[in-house]
């Protein structure tokens, strides 16, 4: 039996895990609703072939179907799919929030298939197939869930894809998933969004925008992502969002009341570079790019 | 009469600009109250020679005195040089915020020495004249200030200077000047603080630090900043700042409020990727690295 992998949504996820996996000797079977995108993932080489409808997709794979949709269209793609998967093809996600989809698993896939959510946290502030790279995943942090109910062969199956697109794999649970990711990954979205209101609704805003620079740049840059992404995370991550949020409200309201006060925030700035440097460090993959 | 520029504080900004006078056939002489930080200012290239004293220096420049310490250090400066300045010599500085120092300037030096305030808008997260480089204000801004007082060609002058380091300069007023960094400089610094702080008290830090990945590290690579400097701009502009944080704060608390409505974020959200988009569109000069 061949290994085959099937991807459904060949957007700029999608279409790096194909070419990946192609590269790890996989077979990869594509489909998109969108027939031009299905099109140019064969022409770029990220499948190897291309389905002629989600259920085909769906049947064709041995090893997993990977739905690398929109989260708030994963469901309608695990109700299209449910009754069409092998017994005993792990199903697997690489959306931004876990509980959301953990949830429509357990609705609606068979107790044949096995859902063992992923997230790899690597990502472009561009989309679509054609930004696709073969090494989008290398050196990222691939989150692999792991339930109570999770069959640990399931789990290394998806595991082995991760490896298979040279991410490093952690597991843990939907809810700590969506509560941690609310954190380092989510707020920081919102914040740049935030921060890009706040400033262009100033009414000199014509004016700050030339004086912007690299420090705007980077604040920011988040802003700039696919809407329809940051949207569904927002939806399904509503609530550990806004605990988030809110809290960074009040530590905006906290900076504020220090800055007449040099030593103060001095020593609160002082911290913050403090706990951001320690981050750094860690993150060898980071520490050469920022410090050289 | 030799065109002769004296730099007293002989850090990133003293440095480049030095660096740059140099390749513009400006003689540059140096001062710090660090000798090894002038020695190595002499070492790297960066100044002509060393003066053996702040007087010294600052009676040396026939073109302009640049002020390039810490904001909060530029009012002792100005007290050890007022009397020695040559007259019709131009002082200027460096500093992130414009306000405080044109109040020092009035005070303190005397009615022969015309001030000029600079803020080129650029910097590295890397403190020190061994960061120094010649292209550091290559196309970036450098704010030139225009009181009412201001004569023409003392501004003239400092223009000529920013220019030799093919920076691009934009003339204001201090006021001005404060409100709109405050907007695009000082709130997205204080707000990648704020992110650290935020992320790094929560009880979770540990595992979500693992997790953090591009985004986070960009929209809090401000927070790595010189802590000097930001203590500083805090201090120095906290007025202007401080209207700016608490906007953010209710800009994020709106956020918070939308989370539900797919709608309504979608649409927010959308609003802060057009405006963020035609701002980077504008800035021609961040457009192509932050799209190819």
């Amino acid at each position: 039996m061949a290994t085959v992998v099937s991807i459904i949504g060949l957007g700029l996820l999608g279409g790096s895990l194909g070419m990946a996996l192609r590269q790890n000797k996989y077979q990869v079977v594509g489909w998109d609703r969108d027939p031009e995108a299905t099109a140019l993932a064969l022409e770029l080489g990220a499948i190897d072939r291309a389905a002629d409808s989600i259920e085909q997709a769906a049947a064709a794979a041995t090893v997993a179907v990977v739905v690398a949709t929109p989260v708030m269209a994963v469901r309608d793609v695990f109700q299209a799919i449910a009754s069409h998967v092998f017994p005993g093809t792990v199903v697997t996600d690489v959306a931004s929030t876990k509980r959301q989809v953990t949830a429509w698993a357990r609705e609606l896939l068979s107790e044949e298939t096995p859902f063992v959510g992923g997230h790899p946290m690597a990502g472009l502030e561009v989309a679509g197939v054609r930004h696709a790279r073969a090494d989008l995943f290398e050196g990222a942090v691939y989150c692999v869930m792991d339930e109570p109910d999770t069959p640990h062969w399931a789990r290394h199956r998806i595991e082995l894809l991760a490896g298979a697109a040279r991410a490093r794999t952690v597991k843990m649970e939907a809810d700590m998933h969506d509560h941690l990711v609310a954190g380092i990954s989510h707020l920081p979205l919102v914040a740049a969004a935030a921060l890009v209101q706040t400033t262009s609704r100033n009414p000199a805003w014509e004016l700050m925008a030339q004086l912007a620079a690299t420090g705007y740049r980077d604040t920011t840059r988040l802003a700039s992502g696919d809407p329809v992404m940051q949207r569904d995370i927002c939806v399904t991550n509503a609530d550990e969002l806004r605990a988030q949020l809110l809290a960074l409200s009040e530590t905006l309201k906290q900076a504020a009341s220090l800055l007449d006060d040099p030593e103060a925030i001095g020593s609160w700035l002082g911290e913050a570079k403090a706990a951001r440097d320690a981050w750094l460090d860690a993150s060898t993959k980071f520490r050469r790019a920022e410090r050289s």
